[in-house]
C-alpha cells in the first residue's frame, strides 16, 4: 500500500512554492500596469488553497519515503506543477485552449522551450515572466532530481553518474544530499545573475536579461522575442554561447574549480568529450557555410558554434534555421538531438557520459572477441565501471530509440509528416525545443494536432525524468502488493 | 601472423566453385542464342585461373583455422565473390561502370536485392539467371553462417540463438556442424524447386519461376519483371507470399515438422512472435487501405501482407508502392526495414529473437528495479539466458543503430535528401531491397551519387555478416601479434 497521504503532503509543499512564483508575477504584472495581473493571483490563490489544504491535512504524516513513493512522487510533481502552472496562460486568456496551455507549461517545467506561441513579443510581462520561471522552477528541480532522488533510484546508469556527478562515492563532495542539493542551487544561481550581468552590460534590458538567463541555466530555450536570440548583438549572442556551455556542464565542476582543483576539470572524461564534440561539429558547420555558402567566416562560425551549443546542451535557442542548412548539415542537427550535454547539468536527454559508455563499450567488444577469454572490464578515469552498470546505460539508450520510434508513429498517425514527426519527437524528449521539418527553429507547435501535443507532452515528461521513473508506474509489478 | 596461405586456399575453392554457376549462365545463354554467352564465359575462364593457381599453389596448407583466419575469410569471400561476381555485367555491358555492377553484385550475394537496373526485362536470360544465383549462392553461404561460423565467433547474442538455431546445445539436431549445414541445404532447395513448381502451376515460366525462387529463398528480391510482383495473378502473389514467410523461418523448425514434432514448432517462442508481428501489422494496413482509402478488401489484405512479409522478411518483392500509402503507414513500413524475420533464416537484419529478448529485458528491468535486491534472469522457453548473452544483443543492437546513423550521414553528405538517405540505409543493412523517399519500391538505386552507391555497398556487407564480423577487421587488437 502506497503511502498517499505523504505523497500528498509532499504535493501541497510544492503547489504552495508555486504559489509564491505566482505572485512574484502578479507584482510584475502590477508593476508594467498589465492585466494578466488578476489570472496572476487566481492562479495562485488556487495554487495556495490546494496545497494548503494538502499540507494542512497532511501535515502530522511522518517523512517516511520508499521508493516506490519516490517513483509517484517525481512524476506526480512534474504532472501537477505543469497543471496548476498553466492556469495563468488559461486565465489570462494568452494561449488558447488547455491543450496548448499545458503543453506550453510543461515544456516550461520540463526545460524543453518548445512553444505554441506564434507572437512571443505580444504576451504581457508577467506572462513572459511565468514562462521563464517555469524553467527557473525545473531546472532546480531536475538538479535535485540529479542529485538526490536518481542515484537513490540506481537505474539507467544513474547511478554511476550521478553519484560521480555528486562527488558522492570516491571524491566526498558532500555526502549529505540536502547540503549537496543547497550547494548546487547556490551555483546555478550565481550563474544565473552573472549572465543576467553580462547581458545587461550588452544593453539588453533587466526584464529580458532575467528571462534568458533562466532559460539559459536550465537549457530551457523561451526567449521574449519571436526570432529568438538571432536578433541580438554578437556580444549577446557569444555571452548566451558560454553561458548554455556552463548549464551544459557538470554543476560539480564549477564546485572543483572554486575550490582550486582545475585538475579535477581538465581531467573530467566526459568534460573533455562535450568539449570535442562542440568543436568537430561546429568545425564541421563552420566550414560548410564558409566554403558552400560563402557566409562571412566569423558569422558562419557564431551561428555554427551557437546552434551546436544550443541543441547539445538541449537549450534550444536559435539564431539561424538550420533546416534551411545542407541537408547534411540538417542530419547533424538531428543527430544532435540524441546528444544531451553532461550528467549532473541541467541538460536533458541520452547524455554524454552515456554515450561515451556506449562507445568505449563497442571498442571493447572488438578486444573483447579477440581475446574471449579474457574478462576485459570497462573503465572511467581509471575506475573500472560494473556491468551492471554498462548492461543499464545500453538498456537506457534501447529503451530511448524505441520510445522514440513509437512517438513518430503515433504523431504520423494523427497526421504529422514522417520528417517533422522525427524532429518533434526527438527534440521533446530531449528537452530541447526545434525539431525538423515543420517543427523547425523558426515555427512552432502551434500547428501540431490536438492529439499530437499531448503525445508530445507525455515524451517531454518522460525524457526529462529518464523514462523509468514514469514507465514504472505503468509496470503491473510496480502496484503488487509485496 | 595470419595463415595467408589457408585463407588464399579457401578463395580459390570459391572461385572454382563460382565458376561453375558462370558456366552454367553461358550455356542458357547460348540455349537462348543470346549474345552475353561470351561474357559468361569469359567471367567463369578469370574465376577458374585465379582460383585454380590459388587452390593449387596452397594445395598443400593444413585446414588450421583461428578465429582470426575465420573472421578475415568470411569477410573476404564476400568481397572475392562480389568482385568475380560483376564480371558478367561488365562484360556483357549490361549494367554500365564497375560501380554499378559492383552494386548489383554484392546486393545479390548479401541477398539484399536492391537494383540499378532500370528496365530488368530487357536484360538477356544468361544475366537475369546470374542475379537471381547470386542470391542462390548468399542465401547457402548464409546458412553456413548461421549454422557454423557465427556461433563459434560467438558475438551479438549469435552463440545464443544459432546454436539454438541449429539445435546444437539441448535438443541435440546433429553435432556434427558440416552434415547440420547439409541438412538446411537439403531444405533450402526443397523449398526452392517447391515454390518453382507452384509457381509454375500458376502459369508462370520455368525460367523465371525459378529465378523467383532463388530470390524468394534466400530473401533476396532480385525478380526478372520491372514492376517486381505487382503483375502477376493474386494466386502467384499467394504463393511468394507463402514462401517468403517459409524463408524468413528458422530452418530447423522443417527439419522438426519432417520429424513429425509439431510441438517444437508450435512452441518456438521466436517463431510465434514473427507470426503475431505480421498479423498486427498487417491488420493495420488493411484496415486503413479498406476504410480510409475504401480499396476493395481482399486486394488490400493481399498488398498489405504481401508488403508486410517481403519487408520483414527481408526480401523485398514489391506489389505495391507503400511509399504513398498514408504516411504512418509508410513509417510502420520503414520501422519494419530494422526487423529482420527468424534467427536461422537467410532474412537480414537485427532478427526477431534479437527484439524479443530487448523487449522482455526492459520488461525485466520494470521488474528489476521494484525489486531491486532480486537477481531476476531473462529466460526463453523456460531456459535462463546468461546475462552476457543479452548484454551482447544489446550491444549489437546499439552498434547496429549507430551504423545507421552514420551511414545516414554519410549518403546525406554525398547528395541525397534525408529521407531517401534513411531508408536506403537501412534497407541495405537489413539486406531488403526498397526503402523510402527517392529509393523506394517503384524506384531503383541507380541515381544515387556513386559515392553513396560505395556506401551502400559497403552496408549491405555489414549488415549481412553481422556487423562484427566486418568491423573486427578495422581493429587494431585484431592486427597485434599475441
Amino acid at each position: 500500500m502506497l503511502n498517499y497521504r505523504f505523497i500528498g503532503k509532499v504535493l501541497g509543499h510544492i503547489l504552495l512554492a508555486l504559489s509564491v512564483f505566482m505572485l512574484v508575477c502578479a507584482a510584475v504584472a502590477f508593476f508594467y500596469g498589465e492585466d494578466d495581473m488578476q489570472a496572476h493571483l487566481m492562479a495562485a490563490l488556487a495554487s495556495m488553497s490546494f496545497g494548503g489544504v494538502a499540507s494542512w491535512l497532511w501535515r502530522s504524516t511522518p517523512d517516511e519515503v520508499g521508493r516506490r513513493e519516490g517513483f509517484v512522487i517525481v512524476t506526480l510533481v512534474w504532472v501537477v506543477m505543469s497543471l496548476f502552472g498553466s492556469l495563468p496562460y488559461i486565465l489570462s486568456g494568452t494561449i488558447p485552449g488547455f491543450t496548448n496551455a499545458f503543453f506550453e507549461t510543461i515544456s516550461g517545467f520540463t526545460t524543453t522551450g518548445a512553444s505554441v506561441v506564434s507572437d512571443i513579443e505580444a504576451l504581457p510581462h508577467g506572462i513572459l515572466l511565468w514562462r521563464s520561471i517555469t524553467h527557473l522552477i525545473g531546472g532546480m528541480g531536475i538538479i535535485v532530481l540529479a542529485v538526490a532522488i536518481l542515484p537513490y533510484f540506481g537505474f539507467g546508469g544513474m547511478s554511476l553518474y550521478n553519484a560521480e556527478a555528486a562527488g558522492i562515492t570516491n571524491d566526498k563532495l558532500h555526502p549529505r544530499v540536502k547540503h549537496t542539493a543547497k550547494l548546487l542551487w547556490g551555483i546555478y544561481v550565481v550563474l544565473i545573475l552573472l549572465e543576467t550581468g553580462f547581458l545587461m552590460l550588452g544593453g539588453m534590458p533587466l526584464f529580458d536579461a532575467l528571462c534568458h538567463s533562466f532559460a539559459t541555466i536550465a537549457s530551457g530555450g523561451f526567449s521574449t522575442k519571436n526570432d529568438s536570440i538571432a536578433g541580438y548583438s554578437p556580444y549577446i549572442q557569444y555571452v548566451i554561447i558560454v553561458f548554455m556551455l556552463f548549464a551544459g556542464t557538470n554543476f560539480t565542476l564549477f564546485y572543483f574549480a572554486w575550490k582550486g582543483k582545475f585538475k579535477k576539470v581538465t581531467e573530467n572524461r566526459e568534460f573533455r568529450m562535450y568539449l570535442k564534440v562542440i568543436a568537430i561539429v561546429t568545425a564541421i558547420v563552420t566550414i560548410t557555410l564558409v566554403f558552400l555558402d560563402h557566409h562571412n567566416g566569423e558569422e558562419s562560425f557564431r551561428k555554427a558554434l551557437f546552434q551546436v551549443v544550443s541543441l547539445l546542451t538541449s537549450t534550444g535557442f536559435a539564431t539561424d534555421d538550420y533546416t534551411a542548412w545542407h541537408p547534411y548539415l540538417t542530419y547533424l542537427m538531428f543527430l544532435l538531438l540524441f546528444s544531451g550535454a553532461c550528467a549532473g547539468s541541467t541538460s536533458g536527454g541520452i547524455k554524454i557520459m552515456r554515450h561515451s559508455i556506449l562507445f568505449r563499450n563497442t571498442l571493447l567488444e572488438f578486444k573483447r572477441m579477440v581475446h574471449p577469454n579474457a574478462v576485459i572490464p570497462l573503465k572511467i578515469e581509471d575506475k573500472p565501471v560494473s556491468s551492471d552498470t554498462v548492461y543499464k546505460v545500453l538498456a537506457f539508450v534501447i529503451l530511448y530509440m524505441t520510445i522514440f520510434s513509437i512517438g513518430t508513429f503515433a504523431l504520423t498517425f494523427f497526421g504529422m509528416d514522417m520528417d517533422s514527426a522525427m524532429g518533434a519527437a526527438a527534440t521533446t524528449m530531449g528537452g530541447i525545443g526545434p525539431g525538423i521539418g515543420t517543427v523547425g527553429p523558426v515555427d512552432n507547435f502551434f500547428a501540431v494536432p490536438q492529439a499530437g501535443k499531448w503525445i508530445l507532452s507525455f515524451l517531454m515528461l518522460l525524457g526529462r525524468l529518464e523514462l523509468f521513473t514514469v514507465l514504472i508506474l505503468f509496470s503491473p509489478h510496480f502496484w503488487k502488493n509485496n
